[in-house]
């Protein structure tokens, strides 16, 4: 079905300043208009339109500032050597998106609607865009509750939008490892909660355990299970995976693992090559002993920042272990060279995974 | 310290209409003004004002749309025959509010300063508070973080509010007991996390549990702890309490347990009748165990909205038990009775918890 007609669209009058492309930043600079559409219990999602980005005008007393029912998804449009714009995946966030809507009681978007509004945002702000290699636009969709009401309840009321932000390169000096700590203390999430979808309260739970990391010198927390405290979960906002004696093994989604699109990827991928790759519980004290014997290859993150984020270090217990002497492995560089390929049009897309937005 | 010549006044210029005191209902309605004061790295908590109640203007990449870091609290004022303004305990609010925002990485507040604008704040809407039976003034304060930037880290930008609602009496028709379902899917909160603070992303992730809980005949959900499944924590946004046996029973604090107000006071009610009461770990086996054999005498919720919420039932694997053949336990009411009548200034207040605004 065609919605693209539907979405009304009100031209900014002052086109912002791009910012350099060297001087780009993660999340910081927003282009000239955004998208938006309205949810109340009478006409359901109703009022897309795509209009100059501006803020919100919102009662102090919405849902969204007290009981934070919230949802979001983060992707990135690339443009390609032959000036095309690509996207990957998209589809899988929207699927992802109502799932977290499913989880936090938010009345589900209609995916392909959503996905035309997508497309259609991204051609208008073409411009925006950035050409240089690492860098991209990156597309968050959210959903926040608007009705001013202070009772614990869902709410009547939602505002579902799309912003873009064009962002660096990730590795503005090549992909290189970062170092690991073991969190010991927080717990992002635990099976029961909502550490399966993507919604804010994962995340602000998560930032004083990282503010401690920073502080002691590490890059990201490795997270534990909120029951043993023992099983491996993701790494800062990322997917982990370890290449322990030629095997690639992820934590299996437990119910307290988000289920990333580039993990997903990272696993249609080896497959495809033959790597063996298993999904299955892993505990910190395994990769340790692996580590001693000597057996531990590689480590690596994965997420849509920073697609694969290589773990050199691990701390824990007044221990540190190097992973591949602090190196990036063989295997991380390779995924990395071929995602990176495939989302930038310059390598075979053997999935079918990107999308061109039409001028 | 004197606070109160520093925060700036801007009158409405348009009083509303207050509703009538009987159509109130919780955190629908809102007073003509509002408290507001804001932060940045450079200033830190600066520009305290009191100003007509508005709507906020804050740009949709602003950081608690996203991340969810975001702290309140919830007190109420009340209007004594005698035409007095009283605030329970308040100072303990403001104590669990910095407690918050150091889990959520926060900038403290001043404790002072907020309370005394508080105060002030009542004094101009003083003609809001209800005045029949059982009716108060909620207030609302709350930090929202409102840095435009999508990294996850902590915002360097906030706003702190204070938002007033007249509400109407919690039980309508007398104080009654409730229906309660056990929770044996969701998971409120688990050690390590958010369980212990007022923040939003523990309310964002209840709902799920509450609406399958209604949708069955139950007027709230009881939540067992994350890792056993097995130990009582609280019940839907209230701590809870068991008499067995003569001996009053509350979950010990244990790190996923929200310290409450209404709970301590209890605590300390107890304790000077001299009434039998413990801090433990308490599992719903035993519960169940001692209503098998006549030894449940009575279970009551504690909140700042209820005060006392009598459970008259517990639902759990296809088990209906009746606690006190479903009616107001003696003690429930006689504690009800007392914090109200302390509240309302009927009753001598042994521990010095009423704190009077001036007008």
């Amino acid at each position: 079905m065609n919605y693209t007609d539907r979405i009304k669209f009100v031209p900014t009058e002052m086109k912002k300043e791009k910012p350099l492309t060297d001087q780009l930043e993660f999340g910081k600079t927003f282009t000239d208009h955004m998208f938006m559409m309205d949810y109340d219990q009478e006409k359901g999602w109703h009022d897309p339109k795509i209009v100059p980005y501006q803020p919100l005008i919102i009662d102090p007393a919405a849902m969204v500032y007290h009981y934070g029912q919230t949802v979001f998804e983060g992707l990135k449009a690339y443009l390609t050597e032959d000036n095309r714009v690509l996207l990957f995946r998209p589809e899988k966030n929207m699927t992802r998106m109502n799932s977290s809507n499913e989880r936090l009681c938010i009345p589900p978007i209609d995916e392909e609607l959503v996905l035309q509004a997508l497309k259609k945002l991204i051609a208008i702000d073409r411009d925006w865009i950035p050409a240089s290699e690492g860098t991209s636009l990156y597309i968050r969709p959210f959903v926040i509750a608007t009705e001013p009401y202070l009772g614990v309840a869902p709410s009547k009321k939602y505002k579902f939008m799309i912003i873009l932000s064009p962002v660096g390169s990730y590795y503005k000096e090549g992909i290189h490892p970062v170092k690991i700590l073991v969190e010991n203390e927080y717990v992002r999430a635990v099976s029961g909660g909502t550490g399966t979808v993507k919604t804010a309260g994962n995340y602000a739970a998560s930032l004083k355990a990282q503010e401690l990391a920073t502080s002691k010198g590490y890059s990201q927390v490795l997270w534990l299970d909120g029951l043993h405290r023992k099983y491996i979960e993701e790494v800062g906002s990322m997917n982990i995976f370890f290449k322990i004696k030629g095997e690639v093994i992820t934590p299996a989604l437990n119910g307290s693992i988000l289920e990333g699109v580039t993990r997903n990827s990272i696993l249609m991928l080896l497959n495809h090559w033959g790597v063996p790759v298993t999904e299955r519980k892993l505990s910190i004290d395994e990769v340790y002993q692996a580590a001693i014997d000597g057996e531990l290859e590689e480590a690596f993150g994965t997420g849509t920042a920073a697609v694969i984020s290589p773990v050199g270090a691990l701390f824990m217990n007044e221990q540190e272990i190097l992973i591949n002497n602090g190196r990036t492995g063989e295997l991380s560089k390779k995924l990395y060279d071929t995602l990176t390929g495939i989302q930038l049009g310059t390598q075979p897309d053997p999935f079918n995974w990107m999308v061109e937005v039409q001028s």
